[in-house]
């Protein structure tokens, strides 16, 4: 697709190129099905195609840094002390909002807010932050026990689906004896007493 | 049993007449198997037989007591500001351990400790503050999922069987879709750092 809207600095084909070079092959691959997803989702959803597509391209983008670069690129975008005890899979998504920003001179941010906060969720969510951290979630290579019914929430309520992921991702954090970031039962509490 | 240690200001038949006029029935013969629980993990594991006794029997002391007044005590004995928001079923210990120390001059820490934090458990949790926390978890009357693993690894090794409980009520509580405590985590955080 053409990038019209002034989002980003960049064609959507120069943006695949920097990230080529920058994520392994394997997430690249991985990156390309959440933007086929997302454009699904987009589309049933009634968010703007261009977001969801820069969204999508760049959610992934710092994941393959070096971790000290990473985590000081979160740093740059969250001030938030608990971020320094934690780790990549919680980093790489705040990481990738700072370089949308400084490199891509990404200033939309509903953008920003869905790459920064893909792998936490976040208090609000809007359409397109809602649509990314699903996509990321039941993009066609994603197979575990509750993909499916993960799949068909994404398309008929975004907000079941969302608890829904939040839900299964911490028990799968308890499962392989993982610690949990703060933040993250805060925001499963949030959505938790909306039901 | 006789209490000889002076390490509250009553007998243990004293007590259980207190206990019957402030929990319902069903809840004093649970406490009845906590006690008997507690008592055979406290030979096992060789814990004072007369503490043992001490914190099993006041554990749920208020547990039947008006939301409020739970609260109120809660926050005398911890002053935590997350307690606000919370629950019965967090306030309950705390106000229990208010109360043992402030109605039957409790000053031992290690009972004083079991009982306030039987719930979430603890950072640090010494032998007497691991058999309430599991006795609680695997009295003869309590039966679900995994109750015979839980029952086997009490028996076996204290601290995978905090661990388990830590991580199944976590998992339990999703699945209920009922809000977690935060200092929950901090705490399970805490148990799966050291594995």
């Amino acid at each position: 697709m053409e990038y019209t809207q002034n989002l980003i600095n960049c064609s959507r084909d120069e943006l695949l190129d920097q990230l080529k070079d920058v994520v392994k092959t394997k997430r690249f691959k991985h990156i390309l099905r959440v933007e086929e997803k997302i454009m699904t989702l987009a589309e049933k959803h009634g968010v703007d195609l261009e977001k969801a597509s820069i969204a999508a391209l760049l959610h992934d983008f710092a994941k393959d840094l070096d971790s000290q670069v990473m985590r000081e690129l979160a740093r740059q975008y969250w001030d938030e002390p608990l971020l320094e005890a934690s780790s990549d899979e919680i980093w790489h998504g705040f990481a990738a909002a700072q370089i949308a920003q400084e490199h891509f001179n990404v200033k939309d941010k509903s953008i920003l807010t869905a790459v920064a906060g893909h792998t936490i969720g976040w208090f609000e969510m809007d359409q397109l932050f809602k649509i990314l951290y699903l996509a990321d979630y039941t993009e066609p290579g994603r197979d575990f026990p509750g993909v499916k019914k993960a799949r068909k929430l994404a398309e008929n309520d975004l907000d079941a689906a969302v608890t829904f992921k939040m839900s299964a991702t911490i028990k799968h954090l308890i499962d392989k004896e993982q610690s949990i970031f703060l933040p993250t039962i805060d925001i499963y509490n949030c959505w938790i007493s909306k039901i």
